[in-house]
């Protein structure tokens, strides 16, 4: 194998692979990435932890065909301090590989690509484009109330619906509920369920674009999920398992109704957060809604701290609790600066949306107050 | 006490006085920030962990006077989130403090200044003026060479030479020496060499501007430095003790002379040390040097690298071993874009200084190869 590439075009390939490169592994061989010439003119690269793989092709002048696994941060960290030069990589024999570039040249070991596992063929039934920015932005409001919790397997996860065109994220951990709506393109008439590692949707959105308008694809099977970007392929395994039943949690009454400034209200509770975070768990906050607004209380060892903040309040007045970090939560993933606030009473969940759109929800449940 | 001041010049002197505040200590309330008023318009702040004091003082409006110590952290923490609005402070019986800024109010515990820590008056003899983008400069270019080693207290510290006008900073750990020589204005006629702290340096130096021409002026004591920017005083505790007679150690004839591109040489060094440091300790790499340059070689168990750098080279041929990093921190402290490299033979030290300034040395020790 003998090819001729630019830095720049390597450093994109690594930055797309990367992210699947195994950290920790009982497979050594999972911490390189495996490089392959594809044609004259194009380079494949794979890297996979066996839960996600991603691949990536880029463009190259080959010499000779072949294939290789070098050491994914070592081949990176040599890429990054070569100079903005033609660089040649050649792998002799038992690996042997030779990277030159100017007045440099590195000897390192490579590794038979035999013992690499390749990516799963997925037949290319493709179901749905969405577009970069959207979707970038539905994993950005959803991800943050993914379970941490390993025994619950399920609720790692985020349910990715899809009703033809319509899509949904959903992820919930518990204690709160984030569901985003959004819209793709599809000329088939499909209903599916899936769940999605939260892992994987995690280092998709950091390949996505934001607000980049341009599509890629969803192809499924029962088992894995392929996202399509052109010259980049990102699969991953599916959860299985009964996803809740969210919509039966979502309450649709409410008693009390709060419209209020999304940035106030973040600064206030981030503000109150300080002394909450001092105090013995759940980092308490205490919300008094009236025909004066919102005042926010929260006491703790080292003191005690209040805030007004203006609201357009309708309803019974209510004092409610909560733990400051998932209203937090809800309130930065809300896309819009006014949000409505909706409660039921004290020990019903409170739910938080943007004031004039009705793509997006977050349900946080209150805490109780002895 | 009660004051009113702003936000912006709040933080200005909390970021000018954090970096005395202790983190780990047996005495609590030097993990606070004291607090008193001046006059009727002005506050100092001040913060000591007992090796290093800074005060600064800020402008305010003092309606009580008084003076309080509150929690260095939780208190900036607050002042960073409240919006840029007229601040009050107001402190009330057993240092009860409130704190409140248009919609928000914090109560919070303050301690009595009675048990705070005074810096140590120093009379003000000023001994000599130097400018802040110098100072910063000898700190930066010497601060490296700095041992680390505990077991030998008086290399923890720097050199400072005064001879009237000529100052120097000397740093050196065994392996090592740098100095930088600088000049400052004085019009005593004063020699003395005193001892300072790494670590008084390396704070000093964040507080510093580099590229700004206004001065500060140095006061010094049997026991103690102080260093005076008008609005901001710094305090250190000096070392004592016999230092190195760095002097004799630097080598005056030399068999082998080299004039290098620096950025060459430190691009070419650490793609070498990305091999070198997979090897067994030292970083090891090898400078070949001879008619056609340098060579920089290096392997370990991932494998090899060959450099070739381009220099203008006088004298014998030289084979001789560095650790990189050594190096690298010495030509990465020389200001200049050419430097000369000057070598006796491969146990000998090598000195790296600019091409056509003498205001600067660096001395690195060869390792000796089996």
């Amino acid at each position: 194998m003998k090819i001729l590439f630019t830095r720049e075009s390597m450093l994109y390939g690594l930055q797309r692979v990367e992210k699947a490169v195994a950290s920790k592994t009982t497979l050594p061989i999972l911490t390189g990435i495996c490089f392959e010439t594809l044609n004259s003119t194009k380079l494949r690269l794979i890297a996979t932890d066996l839960e996600i793989g991603i691949e990536c092709i880029i463009p190259c002048v080959v010499e000779n065909h072949g294939a290789v696994v070098l050491p994914a941060s070592m081949f990176s960290e040599i890429i990054k301090k070569l100079p903005e030069e033609e660089i040649t990589l050649e792998v002799g024999e038992k690996n042997k590989t030779v990277i030159t570039c100017k007045n440099s040249l590195f000897n390192i070991a490579g590794s038979s690509v035999e013992d690499f596992p390749r990516l799963p063929d997925i037949k290319e039934e493709k179901i749905i484009k969405i577009s970069q920015g959207l979707f970038y932005d539905m994993i950005r409001q959803t991800i943050f109330a993914v379970s941490t919790d390993e025994t619950r397997q399920i609720l790692i996860g985020e349910l990715f619906e899809i009703r033809n065109e319509r899509i949904k994220l959903v992820a919930l951990d518990g204690y709160r509920i984030a569901v985003r709506e959004g819209r793709g393109e599809s000329s088939l008439n499909l209903e599916r369920d899936v769940i999605i590692p939260g892992k994987t949707l995690n280092e998709f959105a950091k390949i996505l674009s934001p607000n980049n308008d341009e599509y890629f694809t969803v192809s499924l099977t029962e088992n894995q999920i392929l996202f399509d970007m052109g010259d980049t392929r990102v699969v991953s395994r599916l959860l299985h398992g009964e996803f809740v039943n969210y919509n039966q949690v979502i309450p649709k009454q409410f008693n009390t109704v709060v419209e209020v400034n999304k940035s106030s209200m973040i600064n206030s509770i981030e503000r109150a957060y300080l002394v909450a975070r001092e105090g013995r768990g759940n980092n308490l906050i205490k919300l008094k809604i009236d025909d004066e607004g919102i005042t926010i209380t929260s006491n703790s060892d080292i003191g005690e701290v209040r805030e007004q903040v203006k609201a357009r309040t309708s309803g019974d007045s209510l004092m409610i609790a909560f733990n400051s970090k998932y209203l937090l939560d809800a309130l930065k993933a809300t896309d819009s600066e006014e949000v409505k606030m909706e409660f039921i009473n004290e020990v019903n969940p409170c739910i938080v949306k943007p004031l004039n759109l009705n793509n997006q929800l977050n349900l946080v449940l209150p805490v109780k107050i002895r």
